[in-house]
């Protein structure tokens, strides 16, 4: 397994979402930060208002939800696992109105490890795995969050 | 409080979603039906479609949330209610993929009435209100669904 550069793998996974995903592209979505553990999805405000002229709630649910898919798609080419990754169920809180450019970070839900969850892919061919999301206030307080349960699925 | 015309009020909450809210443009949301209790929101599968070609989970989060938010603000325009809804938090299924164009489809949850929540609302200025949607697969079977709590807030 080669080494993967991961300013070259962000920037591959923002290119092929916009590319290939039409609502990220409208969004205006881009990769914020990533260091393997924690990956950060940003959005201008303007092409994501609601009728109030903040955030609206599914430009939120869908920084959030990429952001975890996200996490796991760039750790499994990272680790050299061809899958298929499914978003299963979310839950969402949307606690305070966002005015600003966002940014939404994912990492592993507590409990979790990325060791158990590939060693659980590599003998079941398959593997579930909870990530928790959050869009912060400039103050740090959360705007929004999501904590939701993914599947990964081995090409066979 | 005048009697009000169904569709001209859904044909202005159509008008209103797409010009003040830019995803919803994006997405090209239409009104699917609307009966009082229950509004149907549609969008086509071409500018909703994920890397895998079937619909985003976006974009199913974004309609089958704004049909709950658009059942309520209908409901509370046709009784005169001058007030702002928000949503509180979400529970989000993902159960099959979806691969045509989609409705999403909000009703009040069960043990929830109409009658109840205008009286809180009237009492207390504010009130919270449970809604369940669903998007379906053409023979039926659930595809997606979310179970929303909205709160809403008379204007002073």
């Amino acid at each position: 397994m080669s080494p993967i550069d991961p300013f070259a793998a962000t920037a591959d996974f923002e290119h092929a979402l916009r590319s290939d995903i039409p609502l990220a592209r409208a969004m205006q979505l881009r990769v914020h930060d990533y260091d393997g553990d924690r990956l950060g999805l940003t959005a201008p405000l303007a092409p994501n208002i609601n009728d109030k002229g903040c955030a609206f709630g599914g430009s939120l649910v869908s920084l959030l939800t990429l952001a975890g898919w996200g996490l796991i798609v760039l750790k499994l080419r990272a680790l050299g696992r061809d899958c298929d990754v499914y978003v299963q169920d979310s839950q969402v809180r949307y606690l305070a109105p966002v005015w600003t450019d966002f940014v939404a970070h994912a990492h592993l839900a507590e409990g979790e490890t990325w060791e158990s969850f590939i060693a659980m892919l590599d003998t079941r061919g398959r593997a579930r795995l909870q990530v928790a999301c959050r869009v912060t206030l400039e103050a740090g307080d959360d705007a929004c969050t999501l904590q939701a349960r993914f599947v990964a699925i081995a090409r066979t």
